[in-house]
């Protein structure tokens, strides 16, 4: 791949992408473009007829979109699957922040820590005694990478990441700006009169082709591991608690709060806002929707909604029953009444 | 406005402000006061008569307070709108963060960015490159302002803040301590075996007079902007969603979430955790009470409440309705009851 | 306390912990462990008979448990609060960050600011003038402790917290990464137009052996003081507005959102999740469960469960009406249809 600021032609990502070009072969194209775009050296994509209507009084340069469509006037690039091939031409797009080879001379690495000489370590960032960051790895400006961290192959630290200690990052994970991985798990024991902290000397397992959101915390485990599996994507500002194990292509969505020693399976989605209590289990390719809150052990896959989370179908007759209360009220009234009419009616 | 920390006499205050001077014109006031004071140089601000009762028996300076209350014998100053002029003399004794003049010797800033020589850049401050720094912006210390990023004149990076790339924040915005702007949307496609990252390469876009709290996050769009308007003002530990864009003068409180590619109008204001899904629209004027969740277009003016968001009066009749449940299921067990009398009754 | 990282002899712990020991009294112990550990120098803890159960068939060092359960033969030691002793084990297991005595030379400490010479200030930390950091306190890389701040005495600011101004850290209290201290207030009032910024120019004190959880921002006052008393504990991304008074050992789970001017009392427990209007007071020894939202004052001592947030045994009540509600319809359907019945056999 190679990335340019200057452009390609239209035949040139046709070719990459490996599609079927109809249009100009030479056209110009920038960068990318939407629905809202006005620039005739845009690339869009459609993946409906739709959408692709839509985009026909725009001043678009080309359209990526499926073999069968027909009609398509604006010049176009035909692939199976315009989504996924369009991700591929954004990321010929796409600039990496900027970050200088080496080891910056404003940063403070410990004479005890292991940066590889491939790895890419920002001004002021600092990497603590005992610390390992792996080939290709880059370390962004206010990083903190802990005594004993790991950062794996290819590894991006963002700015103002917080790596306590014990923490490793596998090959090719992201860990966004502001999180903080490997802080303390929230465990205090009442003595009668105050709270005694449970000292917390776990460690925190990121694995490989994760990542991370910003501003999103993972606590360290009190013992043993707080761990994400491969290809589990998290979003900003989400708490995980101490001792969560959450499996691998998982997804979770911004502000959704884990407990302490949840249990998640693979291929999971929790969305928005929600929650789980702790020392429970989730199966695996389970769904919470929006703002569901998982109560107890969820094992059978599907999805779930409501607090406490229910099966998605149960809970969706539940709130249309909701909705229908202020209706029931009246019919239970008018009951009464009728009723009290044929009591007074009884022959005595 | 000349600060002083020295005070000043309660006749300046009242020149300042344009009141009326009720009480000994040199009476010093050395900062401002409310009812658990005890400090005879502390002026207080009072909109009732209620709280200006509370206030008769404490040893303050002086009041700012309505023409027409009558009956105060503390000193007081006069103004038809105690609260904004209240604020005027809050400002009189706010003190900025300090930050001295230029670019500190221990900030690190690109030779290819731009700062004003009016503009203050902090210890430990990094400016990328392609990057604008306007007058009288005050970057301070562990800022990051990242590439082709442009702060607009007397705009304000507080410690910690992070912008990726591609950021505007325009005049006099202010951006608080740790807050992140223009982090990777959260996108991804599903390949059947992983989820596929869609590169994010869009920007952000903040307007002028914005306020962005603590730890506020706002990703960056996919592709074209993420936007907030004019004068709207975001609250602490806020998620924005990639592609949204939030009008102008409108508030949005902690802990709420804007998924992606939502659309909120101008004057809104969104109580605390809030929430909304994605790809709706939400128009000028709406409120969202507090933990309301927006499930779909909302383009009514008016006030909304509950999970999904529905009109304010209806839902607290739908939750009145629901804290009657135990006596509703009780009176239909009467009249199941009642009813079974009747049917036996029934002459055969 | 010895701190020893090549472990100790499971006579020695038992002497530290004042336990009875039973077992190998040169066993080597170099770490905790727990049911899923495999390390035969780990202690682990049991408080039950049937935890003891499962911790059979492991090869473990040695349990820590009480004195009154037998048939016990894992190696052992007894004390009357297993947990509570543990907590000690863990404590001499725990490392603290590390960090150099002094003053690192690539800080910034204004000339202004007082720093005790037994304080450490870490590499990239910022020590604003008129700030005082007092003996035995740790400031970590990146920490910014700004103009007139004061930590105290063996207090801890980890890498990345900010503490604005004005900010007060008592004794031994411990301020978690990414935490931000002393930002300002979400105060505006609308003036026809535009949202005008009311100044924030109160201060934030957080008492003695306190803990604050990462990413958790708390607003300095508008006047006089936002307080958290001693030994409260806060855990990651907690959000506490400006003028809120929280009393001493409570405790505030994840992503609870506590509104302005709100007043907690001592040893009240909120749970992830919760939130608080503005303008309230939460009497001692309250409980809020997950994801309660307190709407008025709750003075009594007690679990509150529900938004709003309701009396527990109350709130259980209404739940379980709730999920009846599809059953009380169809109930309700089949009265009237019967009800219907009789009243066409009415005589006439």
């Amino acid at each position: 791949l190679e990335k340019r600021t200057t452009g390609w032609s239209l035949a040139e990502i046709a070719k990459i992408l490996g599609g079927e070009l109809f249009g100009p072969a030479d056209l110009l194209i920038t960068g990318p473009g939407n629905a809202d775009s006005d620039d005739p050296h845009a690339l869009v994509f459609a993946e409906s007829e739709g959408y692709l209507k839509k985009l026909a009084g725009l001043r678009i340069g080309a359209v990526l979109t499926k073999p069968e469509f027909e009609g398509v006037e604006t010049p176009s690039i035909r692939v199976p699957k315009p989504r996924e091939s369009y991700a591929l031409f954004l990321e010929l797009c796409r600039r990496e922040l900027p970050l200088e080879a080496g080891v910056h001379e404003r940063a403070v690495v410990s004479a005890e820590a292991s940066v590889d000489p491939d790895a890419m370590v920002g001004a002021f960032a600092v990497v603590e005694r005992g610390a390992t960051v792996e080939k290709g790895a880059r370390i962004y400006p206010f990083a903190y990478v802990g005594e004993d961290c790991k950062v794996g192959e290819d590894a991006v630290i963002y700015p103002h990441a917080v790596l306590y200690r014990d923490v490793q990052v596998g090959a090719r994970s992201v860990i966004h700006a502001g999180a903080v991985l490997g802080s303390d798990g929230f465990g205090y024991t009442w003595n009668g009169s105050r709270h005694v902290k449970i000292p917390q000397v776990g460690s925190t397992i990121i694995a490989s082709d994760v990542e991370i959101g910003a501003c999103t915390t993972i606590d360290r485990a009190m013992i043993g591991e707080t761990r994400i599996g491969d290809g589990t994507k998290i979003d900003n500002q989400v708490q995980v608690g101490h001792n969560s194990h959450i499996g691998r292509h998982t997804v979770i969505a911004s502000l959704a709060g884990i407990s302490g020693s949840t249990i998640i399976g693979d291929r999971c989605t929790l969305a928005g806002q929600t929650a789980t209590v702790d020392h429970i289990k989730i199966g695996d390719d389970v769904i919470l929707t929006g703002r569901a809150a998982a109560s107890k052990d969820l094992l059978t896959p599907g999805a779930y909604r409501g607090a406490p989370a229910t099966p998605y179908a149960e809970e969706l007759r539940l709130e249309a029953a909701y909705r229908r209360l202020p209706d029931l009220l009246k019919k239970v009234r008018d009951l009464e009444r009728r009723l009290k009419e044929l009591e007074n009616d009884r022959p005595t």
